[in-house]
């Protein structure tokens, strides 16, 4: 890997940008790296993964010196490798988190939004700037739209101009904002709190949301009945309502 | 009926989950109980119906009690019957409106997102703690994840830990908060004013909506579109606006 | 024209409802040439359109002498237009803002709904009342639903009250709200902010976003990957991207 950083720790990857010069933006190497080391998070025995970059932001998106120079299929190559990566960390069985600091604009703004959950500096900002810039954000718009309301991704992709971590607050775009000092430690702490429990039970309880989201109610539910029925079949569930019904502990199956 | 009261008040059906020893847990039993009572009111004069919970809580979802005895099929015909309910609420011509104190946790807080408003004593707690538990709330995120934003929901189903009645009234998850000593007359007052005028224009509206959500929106108004011009030619709507050109006071016809 | 003001100022073409005796309301003729002043916009050389209105109130919606009269087929035409204007608004290459004062009520309030933006004078209200007046807002719902919340939309149809412009923006129906004074100056100013950069580009920008929103993820991306691709080949995206490397000011094509 030379465009990131993953680390092992205890329960945890920790997968960091860090083309710190290039102001992490997402060239087609770093987004291959990126993907290769969720996919090889994924067959762990991990149940969180966190996202963070070095230097002075999160991450600025595409990397115009690399784009500039592709033809339509060349872009389109870059455009599907950077939804397969949006769509892995969707799709793996861990928690992940984001650890924004900085700036987190355009891809890196889809970065956040694609993340399970989310935790801000205080100092950070977030921008869908490609409209102002000639190469309009359409693919960050897709997991932004879904996060906030239509008239501020509106706001958002027509402005181009950053919000503060704390509008990114009121909007449901992060989960948390604190003082840039408590970063680390609220990210891990957010962690640890949606890490609890039986981690096949909530690795399959994600994906199923991603699934049902942004469906008519009645389809979302044909997914989501089927899906828990048999949930209530497997090791975890049974240990989880055996545990509660004795009012013991319980020692989850895997 | 053998756990759920009954009563109708005026022009309100009041339907309150009693089965406070098992903290009106949603056993097959008390789903079908429910699900009669809705169905009967829809058939009634009433325009308004009140879901409350006697008890410490509003219900703490589905009863383990009875699902862990359960094989596939059995928690199958358990959740149908649980998505049928919530289907139904959304469906009967009434407003249906939650009182909600103490807790309302799993399919008891998939009950208050069904509803079609919902006030809250300030002192309630709202959660989706199944992940948790090893049987995630995979029906109950359906409803709740079309009422708040995708990051919120994510940090209540990943982390199942309870949100007070204040975040969510700000995510939208309920329509008001009062102290604790107002919330019958809050509830009251806000079913008064959601049920004047027309029951069944308001019938057709609300069915329409749940119609209509989403769904992409030249989906959507081919539905609203094709409902509200049918709907124009209704006793209600020819009704008012005569009453309105002619600047007198409604008389409505049903 | 009869019922409406259309001046070209600059780069923003400023559509003005002015049927004040009729409090703005939306006959046939009415929206007739709102539809025709937003069709000659999109075709002009403006970069931005502001839709307002003249008198007490921004717009009551449907005027009821003109839908009183009308048999099923002749409202079913009159939705059928109005769905047309609002979508069209959407369609079009311009940004266009709401400039909100006084009233925004029932297809007026849906105007605002399908306007890029919107910004209201700190004394405006909006509502959709229809549902108190015996003719449910079905058309009006479908593009405030996918504004604000659900329980937040089941409120206000369901009652009909007026929420205050503070409210509103709480809620995501409007981006800004200012003292009635300075509404003018926030609109121009919100207006300049959205507008800068490549036309082009956010045109096929916000015309993306409306095609990709509310539906699957994985069916936005579909869409939105393939219009990114290509529009990085335009010559927006290749003199933005060349700009940016060469650290030098864009110079739009367009």
């Amino acid at each position: 890997m030379k465009h990131i950083l993953v680390k092992t720790d205890g329960d945890t990857v920790r997968i960091t940008m860090n083309r710190a010069s290039r102001r992490n933006s997402l060239s087609f190497e770093h987004l291959s790296e990126l993907l290769s080391a969720f996919q090889t998070a994924a067959s762990s025995d991990a149940s969180g993964i966190v996202l963070a970059g070095d230097g002075p932001v999160f991450s600025a998106g595409h990397d115009f010196g690399d784009v500039a120079s592709r033809d339509l299929m060349g872009v389109r190559s870059l455009l599907q490798l950077c939804t397969e990566l949006m769509q892995t960390i969707q799709s793996v069985p861990q928690v992940v988190i984001a650890r924004v600091h900085g700036l987190a604009t355009a891809a890196g703004c889809q970065l956040v939004a694609s993340c399970d959950l989310a935790v801000a500096a205080s100092s950070a900002g977030f921008a869908l700037p490609g409209g102002k810039g000639g190469w309009f954000c359409h693919t960050p718009a897709v997991p932004v739209a879904r996060s906030i309301g239509r008239k501020r991704l509106m706001e958002l992709v027509l402005t181009g101009d950053t919000i503060p971590a704390s509008v990114a607050l009121e909007w449901g775009l992060v989960n948390q904002v604190v003082p840039d000092s408590e970063l680390d430690d609220a990210v891990d702490a957010l962690l640890a709190r949606a890490t609890r429990g039986s981690m096949a039970s909530k690795a399959l309880g994600k994906q199923t949301i991603y699934a049902q989201l942004d469906r008519p109610e009645a389809d979302a539910y044909a997914i989501a009945l089927e899906v828990m029925a048999s949930a209530s079949q497997l090791p975890g569930a049974r240990e989880g309502m055996a545990a509660f019904l004795e009012k013991r502990k319980p020692s989850w199956p895997d």
